[in-house]
This record gives structure tokens, sequence and C-alpha cells, in this order.
């Protein structure tokens, strides 16, 4: 990590995002060659994110995290804690949503973000982390790879129409 | 489908799992070449199993489901609901946990329990249903491919110490 990581590490925030940092947060989500395909921002932003969002908030399962810097939100990800049978009744953490601002990469924001969801999952008593991986983005790849993440599985996903 | 198949599906029932069905749900996850590894399949059941289980009852997000023929379980897999901001707000399925009894392999056991928890999906409103599935597991690939879905992602696990 150099100078510059660290300096932004000094004041950037970790917390809990409300329903205020949500057009932040959806145009974060919406920036990207894959988000733009798949989301709406709007001013007003339509009401179906508010609706998820207060779903979200209210699930003391799922959270919406955001890394706030100088009053501004600069990246997201969202955290899901899921009780499970397997590996003997262990809870896992799944990762989905993460976004840092298209203007600040490479300034180890997405590193922060993780660390402390990697904390809260261990402090939750996860015995795992979990996440899938579009497979048009190996620069991600090799970033979750830098944290420690295996590559062991293969994502499925099936869309319903 | 042959006809054995057929025939499997009249008399095969798939229901949310009961306290009563966790022995047989924790044989079937502990009688695999991972879960062998993972799994402690005792008598009693331990009752990390029984916490994990309650746990997920509880959980109007999650639910353990499973397959019974004349009284006998012998398929299972656990179905949890994620609200998302992605997807315009969007909720996703997951599915983890999928065991089908060993001596009932390539009966159409997994295939009637998916079409079951797929329809699920559907009728909570789900855009998405999503699995991860082990590398070493290129049959299970072959399966879920033909049900549709596609492994257009990498399936990354990161595991806590």
């Amino acid at each position: 990590m150099g100078t510059e990581n660290e300096m932004a590490a000094d004041d950037i925030a970790i917390r809990t995002a409300t329903r205020d940092d949500l057009p932040a947060i959806i145009a974060m989500l919406a920036n990207d060659h894959l988000g733009s395909k798949r989301e709406c921002y709007a001013d007003p932003l339509p009401n179906v994110y508010y609706a998820a969002f207060d779903a979200i908030d209210g699930d003391p399962n799922n959270e919406i995290v955001v890394a706030e810097q100088d009053g501004k939100i600069i990246g997201t990800l969202q955290l899901t804690l899921i009780p499970n049978l397997t590996y003997q009744g262990g809870v896992r953490a799944l990762i989905e949503g993460v976004r840092v601002d298209s203007t600040m990469r490479s300034a180890g924001i997405g590193r922060i973000l993780f660390e402390w969801a990697i904390d809260q999952a261990k402090k939750k008593g996860c015995h795992m982390v979990q996440l899938t991986a579009d497979k048009t983005r190996p620069d991600a790849h090799r970033f979750y790879e830098s944290l420690g993440f295996s590559a062991t599985h293969e994502g499925m996903k099936l869309h319903l129409t």
C-alpha cells in the first residue's frame, strides 16, 4: 500500500447506509458496464429502490454498507448473513452489490470496505465469506484473490422471466 | 425423462423440513466426498444442527426443503431469499446444501426438488436463482445447466479461521 492509500484510509468512514444515501449508491451501481444495463438511476430515484432498501434495512441478516469520505459516498456493498445446516450448522456471509466510485478506483477503498465486511462477518461468527464475481471482471477476481478468496466454485445463475 | 423418473415424481412430496427430519437431512449432507469432511453425523445429532435449524426455521427468508417418498427423506436443499438493491431492487433466491440420497441418484429427485424451488422463487417474485457449485462436481454443473443455469460467474470463497 502506498502513501495515498494510507491517507485515504485515515478519513474514510465505513457505516450502515441510510435511506438518504440511496441516490449516491444507485448512481454507483449504475455507473458500470454491467450495471448500466440493469439499473435505472433517475431523479427522483424510482420507488423500487426505496422499497428494496426498506426490506434490507428491516432484515437483521442484511445490511447495505457505505464508505464515506468528506461527506461523499465513495463505495458500497451488501452484506448478507445466512444460517446454514452445512458446515455443522455454520453461518455464512455473502457479499453482493460491490461498487467503488469510478473516480476513486485503485485508491484502496474496495479493500477498506472488504476488510470491514470480513471483520464484521467474523464478529457475527461466520465461518465463511462468499461471493460470485462475473467472469467478465478479471480485475475483480485478482482483487478478491488478494484478499484471500479462492475461485473454488462455479457461480451459476438462472434468470427468471 | 424415462418411465422410472415419471413414476418417481408421482409419489414424491416436496415440503418444508421439520426438526424431526434433521437426522435424515444431516445423514445425506455427510454422505458425500466433500460433506464427509465437514459434517458430524452422530446419534444423537450434535445440538449445533438443531440450533441452526431453529435459526433457519425462524427466518422468513430461509427454508430447508425436503423430498419425501413413502415416509423416507430422499432429498434436501436450502432456499434463501435475498432482498437486493441491484437489478432495480430485485429479490434473488440462493440455493445451498443440495443432496439426494446416495441410493436414489439419477432417479430425477434432484430435478423435482429444483423445479419446486425455482417455482417457489418465481412465486416470491425473485428475478434470479443463483448457486455456487464446487468445481470438483462436474456432474452437478451439467445438471444445473440442464435446468437453465449458466456458469457466468466465479464462485469465490474465503474460509475464516
